[in-house]
């Protein structure tokens, strides 16, 4: 689009380009023959693109499905409405879509109620106390992030999220405008190309801050490390601290603070 | 809290402070006689501190009261969970409360129905083309925000919204993990100070990215610029253009880029 830019009191037009942020409803269904029905689970704003991943991962770190495969297929009820199709053998717990419903609310999850409900649906963790990562790991990762990270470059307005491998390998990389959305996006895609649950030899990186719902996603993944270029939150530490998942926070150049589980860090 | 720094190979044990990170529950009292009900809200999570300027502010913001007079007073239920009381002959609309419910879930708002219901209830846009500001006015703003931003310097964690006047006097300026609470702070607390609605002579800034959300909120107060330190949004911009509102991004040292209501801008 077209925009005007000053600059110490010059202005010029030119054309500038913009992040993409749209709706996404996610709306599932489940249960068999005559009792299949349909929920409407969330509303997303996201940037457009992998969205089958994003529904995919969407559920499962929130705790709604325990695997890939209890997903038959998606398809599209309009331009931004996702329909979900589940297994008629999965079990859904209708309460707790109730539950979750409300507690996503507004802004993300409500913690007192989270931190519970984790705890029942986290099959992953406690985490078990390896790998153990060097810190030169940790240093090169913010690099490999930057080196796919496109649209980042061009508009400023995506956070990213990118999953390693042990080797510090990158194996999936993707951006959104929503955080927790390049989250969902991450593990989505990972869950679709088969990769084994829990991602227990597996690194997690965001962009930004690491927030509580972040921490939360990662942990019902299994992550054993989980690295972020800004600050943790006291919520998301001490979540951390419960799942056993090393927290690295302000992952810059060959700098960063550790958290929690800190014997996976050794030099 | 104890955290370990590594700094290019060399560890070091160091205290730390952490951004708080808690959930608030917004629950709403309203009607009148045997009719009176309770409703939740939302729930978000805040970095605890002017929670009842929060509730205000975001009741407000989402179109559920129009003015701050609408509430009769708030009390805590428990530790996170805020009742706000409503004057008994304040119209509550129940299915707009079940719908707002419904669009603000996971991350934020269904664009396109909020992009609808915004300008159902919205009461003050289009905004008028007045005032007029200079581009130096607007280079200052960082640094003013800066100046009284303490928390962020600590933790580097915190979303900061101020508002300011014409004449470029910092109003008010909270901070908090998430950044559309920040706003809501900043209007609550406007509000609560008798701040007479539209907020036509005055100016909002975001520490972050302008998306979508922030844009709605600024507009529900009749805000006629929105300034911010990171990108807009494709969807905010739009936003922006229909309620004529003037949104300034990328907002650093002497420079800015201009997306929308450019008149409203003059060297």
């Amino acid at each position: 689009m077209r925009t005007q830019t000053y600059q110490d009191g010059l202005v010029d037009a030119r054309m500038d380009s913009l992040v993409a942020e749209e709706p996404l409803e996610i709306r599932l269904a489940f249960g068999s023959g005559q009792g299949r029905k349909r929920f409407s689970v969330a509303v997303t704003m996201r940037t457009p693109g992998d969205d089958e991943a994003l529904a995919l991962g969407f559920l499962f770190t929130e705790g709604i499905i325990g695997r890939a495969d209890a997903v038959i297929g998606t398809r599209w009820m309009d331009e931004n409405t996702l329909l979900v199709e589940l297994q008629p053998t999965v079990f859904v717990d209708e309460e707790r879509l109730v539950r979750h419903f409300f507690t996503s609310s507004s802004c993300g999850l409500c913690g007192k109620a989270t931190l519970d409900s984790v705890r029942t649906v986290a099959h992953y963790f406690p985490i078990s106390n390896k790998p153990v990562f060097k810190p030169d790991f940790l240093y090169a990762l913010p690099d490999k992030m930057r080196a796919v990270q496109e649209t980042f470059e061009s508009t400023g307005g995506l956070h990213a999220t990118a999953l390693f491998d042990v080797h510090g390998t990158l194996l999936y990389l993707k951006e959104d405008i929503g955080r927790h959305n390049a989250v969902d996006k991450v593990i989505g895609t990972a869950l679709q190309d088969g990769l084994g649950l829990p991602f227990k030899d597996h690194v997690l990186m965001v962009s930004g801050r690491a927030g509580f719902e972040l921490v939360q996603k990662a942990s019902m993944a299994g992550i054993p490390l989980m690295a972020a270029v800004g600050a943790p939150s006291a919520l998301a530490v001490d979540l951390a601290e419960a799942s056993d998942m090393t927290l690295v926070g302000f992952l810059r150049g060959r700098r960063f603070n550790v958290y929690t589980a800190m014997a996976r860090i050794k030099g």
